[in-house]
């Protein structure tokens, strides 16, 4: 049924940038992915360090054809399209298949809580049904500290089975490594692609079978995180893993989605990158003076931002 | 500020029904909406309870339109309007105002956790601008069970010392009568209604400064909660209650939403109404025989259900 391989590797969820009056800005982003693919990154646009869910569908749907439109790579990306509701899913899966993406990351409905496995996958299943392209590919996205819904073992299996070629794959945010690892046992395929949803886990991924990682960091230090997936079996491999965990440390000590926005407008000159919708609240300068140092204090750079975006 | 009297007594989170493709129905939501109303209950619509977040913009858009062209009364509806992503809320409440509807209940954002009341209060108070209408009356929807986002005291407090007349009232989901009587203490009064999110905690709500309640039962027992609302100074209304709490605690042992479109289906006769789009699954054979049971044990009846939908 598969007629491409798999994307593997690092993605970013990539941020985005909004105007002075909280509109998406298309350009700023365009930018910010060119940058993210130089630096052998791909696009997981519209995830959640995207702040995807505090967009409507009909922005995610103009955003996601200004990139295809600007040049960028569709082979490279795997936008975010699962919604609360049905049609919405639907709606932006079929529009990210029109345009030829190679994959699409797919939250489970998040609103209600304490759903049976039976119930997400009816609305897998009524996604996919609707959809009906043979080119879709699916990304499931298990983030049970936000979404508050999990993707579990079960439901994973009875999809792969159901629909095998277009379920190929899963991001785990979960957080814990037990849980990456048992799915990597389990699952892991040249049909079905594991993702951790962190580099902290990188190395232990593609040591089990893993085909890379999708995370939020990677929006701020692409370079050095694709480096270890493609060197993976080098002898500094642990050595690069320590290197990763010292920044992602940094960030993970503050509010994510702003503290790597303010950290993109500090580094670009660009200051509109701080701004966040609500209910994020941007990053307070004294917290951002603070990151910057922790950050220069483990040799912290942003390749290349500096020249790309002045 | 105000031209008119805000809203009071009991209203219903009016349940969707849904085609056998899972398209809303407004046919029969119109007719349920008229039976509500003729038992003395306002519309809700766009509720938890109506599988609000389960449908897209759209569709609740023109299932509003369809319920006010049918002559259904706006001075009784408060349609759900708060979603994840602000331009979604913005445009539902927008157009919930321009229809006349009396109020709208608003749902935080709630795909992010743990976020901030600066947040919070950022984004209602950018929905308030962006709509800029005299006319919006916003109640506020504290459910953090499922949610898992709350509106807490100081937040309601400052967003109604900012937006007086806009900002004016609140449903309290928590489930939890201390957290609905310290809001009643310190907010309630002729410019701020308190609305329990079920009728158990209604009399006592009454006789704190309560305005009525919003609850889930009043979809299949309207007329006898409706009552309690009209008559609770009278000797019977602790009698009442109880009664009340017996067919709310029949209803709470099942999952609720599935479980009353079931009995809905069941006493109207029409099997449409037994459908839920996915996540949620309908209720089971066996389960609905056994609520029935339930329910003629505690003398239940849907109150010319029968001849209204037959």
């Amino acid at each position: 049924m598969q007629s491409k391989k798999l994307m593997t590797g690092v993605l970013s969820p990539v941020i985005t940038p909004f105007t002075d009056d909280l509109q998406p800005d298309a350009e700023m982003l365009i930018r910010q992915c060119r940058w993210l693919v130089d630096n052998n990154v791909g696009l997981a646009v519209f995830g959640t360090n995207s702040e995807a869910n505090s967009m409507s569908t009909p922005e995610k749907i103009s955003l996601l054809e200004k990139l295809v439109e600007a040049g960028l790579p569709v082979e490279r990306m795997m936008p975010g399209t699962g919604c609360c509701a049905i049609p919405d899913t639907v709606e932006l899966t079929r529009h990210a298949v029109n345009l030829g993406c190679a994959g699409v990351l797919m939250l489970p409905p998040f609103y209600y809580k304490g759903v049976s496995d039976e119930g997400l996958f009816r609305s897998y299943a009524e996604v996919i049904e609707r959809v009906g392209d043979s080119r879709l590919r699916i990304y499931l996205y298990h983030i049970p500290p936000v979404a508050q819904v999990a993707i579990t073992l079960p439901l994973i299996e009875r999809l792969l089975k159901s629909y095998p070629g277009t379920v190929v794959g899963i991001k785990d945010s979960s957080g814990d490594w037990n849980n990456t690892k048992t799915m990597l046992e389990q699952f892991a395929s040249d049909q079905f692609h594991i993702f951790p949803g962190a580099e902290t886990f990188l190395l232990e991924a593609l040591r089990h079978g893993g085909a890379g990682c999708i995370s939020a960091t990677a929006n701020v230090n692409p370079r050095a995180i694709a480096r270890l997936a493609d060197s993976w079996q080098d002898d500094d491999a642990d050595e690069q893993q320590a290197g990763l965990n010292q920044v992602r440390g940094v960030f993970q000590r503050y509010p994510m989605i702003p503290a790597m926005k303010a950290v993109v407008a500090h580094h670009s000159g660009l200051s509109g990158w701080k701004r966040v919708r609500p209910p994020l609240t941007e990053c307070p300068e004294a917290q951002l003076n603070e990151l910057l140092t922790a950050l220069a204090a483990v040799n912290f750079s942003m390749n290349g931002l500096e020249s790309d975006h002045g």
